[in-house]
């Protein structure tokens, strides 16, 4: 599968390099079609965010430039884009003249189930929760033992997610989605400034539904919350939307709410 | 220099490990002197409960194995070994047949000052707080962005260490160090259930003082409780001991019980 380290072919990388030694750089998950990266501009949005707050010196003119040609390349599939710190001596310090390492790795595009999105899916309970770190809140950084560890609860493929809380027992996202729920057609998602990941898919949904007028709030979301919700669905940059239809003992319908933000979003993956 | 995967001589690891993706791994670093790797049975007591909370399938005698044969080589110096994952498919969930990569990086011996040892070290106030993730705490693991952005907040190498405090403000350790009070003949260190790195020369101090029947107590630490001490230290497994003298309005004075165990250490790395 296709594979590039700084714009050229390559399949490894220095085992000294601080992506590795401390989960020290950021990444990406690009759905790419007919040759395209999808939601471009988000996820720069969200890199342009990263490289601040980590300090990585790297030109993102150069890695967006890279990211087309590689997926012109790649046609149809995944592109995961890592910037890491590159190598470094031992020890925590980032060096001050640190070549920021460019990684493109191609995957086929996923192969989840039709009817997880025609159907909905079932979220399996996480015990695993999510640390509060505001300085990496929101960023799609390497350290994720934490989603690791959540993943690694359930097996069992009739739950296709799961749910995470933070350390204080507040809703956040899933695994690898962000989750929103409706009540009384308002539209409402996890505020991030402490943990969780800011999905490129999630940015898309809260700008299309303030597009059509509808209320959107994002705040923290107490767990009794769930049980009153009229519609839970996830969303992230490669599926979509997949409605949720239960977790433990609540069951939702797949409402007109989520009908819609599906409808709206299907041309953006595929096209 | 010396490097090592899966026993065999290289310096490149493929770009789809899962310790790269996810930091999925767990290190040690190691002193080597003489040819033999120090404080071997207290590395290995960490990795062991490592390798059970990240369930890593990996077979640890080989890995003693490899790492005792490395150090021969290595003479003096620093080996750092890894446990990763090893590589997956996209997505966090971890492969049934994972099968976990060895790596072995050799470094040469770190050159601190010895007035560090001698006279002391002052202290930076870090302001980037440890996140509380008791699944994960005590652990060395592979997400160090927390540390690698709290060893970003100084570059004057008027400071040594700096000082890390959890989310609740507790004092918990130095960036790369384990921290000790000392109050009225007692010995203090924080507790490290909630975060925190369980460091061997930790492990290695306690027991010494307890068997020397002084009083040890391992519990949370408040910021109040610094001024309040008599002596203060840094431990880690390359340097050995070093007294505090400071740290912003505080200071301290290099104090009788941190001499005698800088004493009865002094032999464990160079000999």
């Amino acid at each position: 599968m296709l594979s590039w380290i700084d714009g050229q072919s390559a399949e490894a990388l220095s085992a000294r390099d601080r992506g590795l030694a401390y989960g020290d750089g950021l990444f990406e998950t690009i759905r790419v079609s007919a040759g395209r990266p999808r939601l471009l501009a988000r996820h720069r949005v969200r890199l342009e965010e990263g490289v601040r707050r980590l300090s990585l010196p790297v030109n993102l003119e150069l890695v967006e430039d890279e990211l087309l040609r590689f997926s012109a390349l790649l046609g149809d599939g995944v592109a995961k884009l890592m910037l890491t710190r590159g190598e470094g001596a031992r020890g925590y310090a980032p060096q001050a003249d640190a070549q920021v390492r460019r990684l493109l790795l191609g995957s086929p595009a996923p192969a989840y189930p039709v009817k997880n999105s025609e159907e909905g899916v079932t979220l399996f309970p996480c015990a695993t929760r999510l640390a509060e770190q505001p300085l990496l809140a929101g960023l799609k950084h390497l350290n994720r033992l934490e989603q690791v560890l959540a993943r690694a609860e359930w097996s069992d493929p009739a739950f296709a997610e799961g749910l995470m809380r933070d350390v204080s027992g507040r809703i956040v996202e899933g695994v690898f989605s962000n989750l929103f729920l409706v009540r009384q057609g308002e539209l409402i998602t996890a505020e991030l400034s402490r943990c969780g990941v800011a999905g490129v898919m999630r940015a898309e949904i809260l700008q299309r539904a303030r597009d059509l007028g509808l209320p959107v709030i994002v705040r923290d979301i107490e767990y009794g919350e769930l049980a009153q919700a009229d519609e839970v669905f996830l969303c992230n940059s490669l599926y979509g939307i997949w409605p949720v239809r239960g977790m433990a003992k609540h069951a939702w319908p797949v409402g007109p709410l989520t009908r819609k933000l599906q409808g709206l979003l299907c041309e953006l993956l595929d096209s």
